[in-house]
């Protein structure tokens, strides 16, 4: 493992965390993951925000931004790193549940090489597993996340890319590890997240430069159904930036363009 | 912090954890908290078993009993500890859901001071927050616990215990810490655990030790009326052992007897 040279804890360059850190205990933080373009951190402004909203809905302090920015260049700046991820944790705490006072912050900002597989066709998959419905904690991407694990470990084949995950009343959410869009006639559609599945980075961007061009991404409920009769299929977060489906078990899109368009969006206002 | 000296992480005397660790970036792993008694671990049978089931729903590979009971029994050793708390997580990976082959189980075994407030009469409260139902992790006490956080932070009165939890169709599940038992015409019921909340290692010792006596305990699906209308209430974990609820919010429980009862049932056959 490299990661000793390329961690960040509190500032410092570090291998290890307090084992008393309530990240580790409760999965009690949040997260974000960054793509490194040439040592520049992409959509820096967009995941700063997110991090704080995220920070702000669990009551966990947010780092100060400049801090945070330092010490994400001081990583980008790497040669080897092509990816990001920064965790912020409500720190180290006593045994139990109740948030103490005064409890410092954690931030883990760590280096990791570029992840391939971006801006591709792809072959996903139906998941079993149904997401749970929780108003309180849907679209905060925070460290409690074994509905994604789970999810996740349900196939091995190397050929497919992502699973699909409905909730339990048979609404498509999200990707284990993506969030979603369909188009139907030209139009641009993304499921509510109010009740589970993560307000992506990526989706919010999308969402965005879509209004800025005239355009509305509807937020609905989206069925399996309604999904398999769609024009086109996409999955998106921030390093893969915008997957095309063009198999998913047993049915095929070929490409209606939108993919090719979004990913043009994106990549305008760095 | 003391915790240098009452932690062993993989054996070794340690306080910190490496920071790609599962447990700290997903959550994925679960824990126990055993009561230590003249040095003394309580139930450990309960608990390792429950431990082993806990691990195998993740696919996570259990630690060996001999080397825990070891470890276990180092730290309960010193006069300070009176709790000890078993996380057991996936170990360290790399970037991402996917759980790969060959990772190293983490296991940390920590010791902290006696908590005070066992087998007393309580005064408990509703929570607003509604439990998801995941049945995929439903029973499982693993360190996804933002639910528990979040629950636990509606309330700041030290007069008040414990919070009650209902889920989304209005049953009554659990405490943000505790199992939970109600008395109707000398019957015993506990809520359905299979959608939410987690099968405490004390709920069970109860409803065996209630079967060893010819008393069933019924599971059942018990509504808010259903509780206050009880004639006892009663809460449960390992430390606290056996909690009477005497006063939920406006409504007032004089002593049925059951908690006593109750108490004397897990203390046999320690």
């Amino acid at each position: 493992m490299k990661s000793e040279a390329l961690v960040l804890i509190n500032g410092e360059r570090s291998s290890n965390i307090n084992v008393m850190d309530r990240g580790l205990h409760y999965g009690d933080g949040v997260f974000r993951t960054l793509k490194i373009d040439s040592g520049r951190v992409r959509w820096w402004a967009d995941h700063f925000r997110k991090l704080a909203e995220d920070c702000a809905a669990l009551a966990i302090p947010c780092p100060e931004e400049q801090v945070l920015v330092s010490e994400v260049n001081q990583l980008a700046a790497e040669p080897a790193v092509g990816v990001i991820k920064i965790i912020v944790s409500r720190g180290a705490g006593q045994r139990g549940y109740t948030i103490q006072a005064g409890a410092e912050t954690t931030r883990v900002v760590m280096g990791f090489p570029a992840s391939r597989h971006e801006n591709q066709d792809v072959r996903v998959r139906w998941c079993d597993l149904r997401l749970a419905s929780q108003p309180k904690l849907a679209g905060i991407k925070h460290l409690n996340r074994l509905e994604n694990i789970l999810s996740r470990s349900e196939w091995t084949d190397p050929d497919i890319a992502e699973g699909l995950l409905m909730d339990e009343a048979g609404f498509v959410i999200c990707g284990t590890m993506t969030n979603l869009f369909i188009v139907e006639k030209n139009k641009l559609f993304t499921p509510d997240i109010s009740r589970s599945g993560v307000a992506g980075v990526t989706r919010g961007r999308i969402m965005r430069m879509a209004k800025q061009r005239g355009q509305t991404v509807h937020v609905d409920k989206i069925t399996r159904e309604r999904l398999l009769a769609a024009d086109e299929i996409l999955l998106c977060n921030s390093l893969v930036e915008v997957w095309r489906v063009a198999e998913l078990e047993e049915s095929y899109w070929p490409d209606a363009g939108w993919a090719e368009k979004l990913r043009s969006w994106l990549n305008e206002n760095n």
